[in-house]
């Protein structure tokens, strides 16, 4: 295994959209894709069976709190991360940098690490370039992430600060990297500048990672600054390595951001959603505790192939959810992680047809937002 | 479909204990046999897909919950149970007499019927033998239960009282009763006075229903007195009939009934103690919190063939556990579920094959209590 066994194949590209393929060890990534959450080495509810049926290429889980419980070392002698959640597909793992900012009571910057207090149990720890490298080493995903540092995206001074030490940290963490049989992937940062985007998309790219990751975007910006910001660095960023834009998104997001050259996303929102009774479906969200839905003999969509709608009524899931019954959790993840999964594919094929515009159009505007 | 069609085989004998196949109008349910209970027309935690997997030939509704929430009528209006919650194998619901008798805060019992307040939103209802059949006949299971008093077990006077209204009722459910494609099974009571139980057996015997249930039991009283009164009961009840223990049980309970001649359980323990974190093996129960999994690759049970032992360790279940994840919860109610279904078809083969009295023999030595 090397480093070069992560090879992008660009396949059809129409417009700035792009359809590929991302050879990995354990299997191959067909872009444009989304993954789904499994924060703690589980996406919530789901047995890998589950992942399987929906057919899911790439799941990711999170550094930051598998790190704290039940430890990477732990993992490690486990057998790593596929043994352990018994999930035989690619892997992503993020570098533990966004949950230290977002989840973390109190974190202090330098520019050699943070140092973070854990959401667990209150004790502290310290997170370096070096130091997420050996974590995500231990956990052993396919696609792991240089650690970097996503800070408010409004702050033109600090975001450059925060920029260049991400730089930084990228070249710390290809430094450090022992094993070549995962890719690990750069990050841009730039907050909402595009001064600051550029420069950095440059940068990254120059360090020539298998893969390049977007970070600090859906974070509080406005969708046309995001979408700004996405056609920037995606000028930059170079055509033979996949680009993945991290924590997004919703169905409008998937389409418009691989109208602007995203091939990677992944978010918790379809399981977020389930565990707040709401379905995700190409004409919008239902609210599966509605009153009207109480005698529905349908499907969620009547269009849908996946599990739940192969065998359950909306009637039927509100009386779960009424019930305060575990199952309904479960059906709705199917069906949004479905949803998220299904119109990727629909997308991929639309680009490789070369009608991917039209695709979008009408997807956007049967969308009741 | 007439009641004919509910006949019983009695394929094998040994000693008391009897292997047969019950056919139903959703499939035959080969004996002795144990039923994964659906307070609220789901298996807590698992989709209907999981089982099939796990080969349950017999799930078990409750009249109670459902007629409160969602409503009988809604569901006879959405095509029945089967259909709401998509389940084609056979279905049984009780009575609702002993949610009535155990969840309502308060009941007031006369000889026409009981009123009682709903647990949910504290509403009065009334349930009579006849509305108790109008609304099992709504949700359409397989096999349905006469409306009986289940009473507090050593009050002799009461006790008889009860038994003989337990009685009246019975047969007013048979009168009641219009569906032909539902076998109504008559209920025993009688508490742990063998003289009360012998009239109560002879009496339901000489009512002729397809089945014969044994209630009042597992409510209290010693095992000695439950082995008691069961073998006073089955020497009565007809040998062509399936008998049916109410609310029972662990694996220790399952050999040690089988023994004296029962053929049909039901318990909400396999999935009660998945969500408390206990796995139910041949060898006794394990807490899978307990620090010692922490590093345990094992599975849950080295000889267990379900799901969660081919696929996840100790060490991922205590992880779901410790991270309070949902999955541990269905993990184990697999796991639960097929331990009691594998020994009850583990039983079928050693009475079968005239070798019961060794299998309980070794079964019960190697169950650590």
């Amino acid at each position: 295994m090397t480093k070069n066994d992560f090879s992008f194949d660009l396949l059809a590209k129409d417009g700035s959209a792009r359809a590929g393929l991302f050879h990995t060890p354990h299997g191959d990534i067909p872009t444009p894709i989304f993954a789904p959450v499994g924060t703690q080495a589980t996406v919530k509810s789901l047995t890998q069976q589950h992942l399987k049926e929906l057919d899911a290429k790439l799941i990711l889980a999170n550094t930051y709190h598998l790190y704290l419980r039940p430890g990477d070392d732990l993992i490690a002698e486990l057998g790593g991360l596929h043994d352990f959640m018994s999930w035989d597909g690619p892997i992503l793992t993020d570098s533990g940098g966004f949950q230290v900012f977002s989840l973390s009571d109190m974190r202090e910057v330098d520019e050699d690490g943070v140092t973070f207090k854990s959401h667990v149990d209150g004790s502290m720890h310290r997170f370096t370039p070096e130091r997420s490298i050996e974590i995500q080493e231990n956990l052993g995903a396919d696609i792991i992430m240089a650690f970097d540092e996503c800070a408010e995206p409004y702050d033109h001074n600090y975001i450059e600060q925060a920029m260049h030490r991400t730089h930084h940290w990228a070249e710390r963490c290809m430094q450090a990297q022992t094993r070549q049989d995962q890719a690990l992937f750069g990050i841009v940062q730039g907050g909402v500048f595009p001064d600051l985007r550029e420069i950095s998309a440059a940068h990254i790219a120059s360090l020539d990672f298998p893969g390049n990751a977007i970070g600090g975007l859906s974070v509080g910006e406005t969708k046309e600054e995001m979408h700004a910001m996405l056609e920037i660095v995606n000028d930059i960023l170079p055509e033979d390595k996949p680009r993945y834009l991290m924590g997004v998104g919703t169905p409008q997001d998937l389409v418009q951001c691989i109208q602007r050259g995203v091939d990677m996303f992944d978010c918790v929102l379809p399981t977020r959603l389930a565990r707040h009774n709401a379905a995700m479906t190409d004409n919008g969200r239902m609210n599966m505790m509605n009153a009207q839905y109480a005698k529905d003999e349908r499907p969620i969509s009547d269009t849908c192939t996946c599990y739940t709608c192969q065998n359950y009524s909306r009637a039927y899931i509100r009386h779960l959810i009424q019930s305060r019954e575990m199952l309904s959790g479960t059906l709705l993840s199917i069906h949004n992680i479905h949803t998220l999964l299904n119109l990727v594919r629909n997308i991929r094929e639309a680009i490789i047809h070369g009608q991917f515009d039209q695709f979008a159009q009408n997807y956007l505007s049967n969308l009741d937002l």
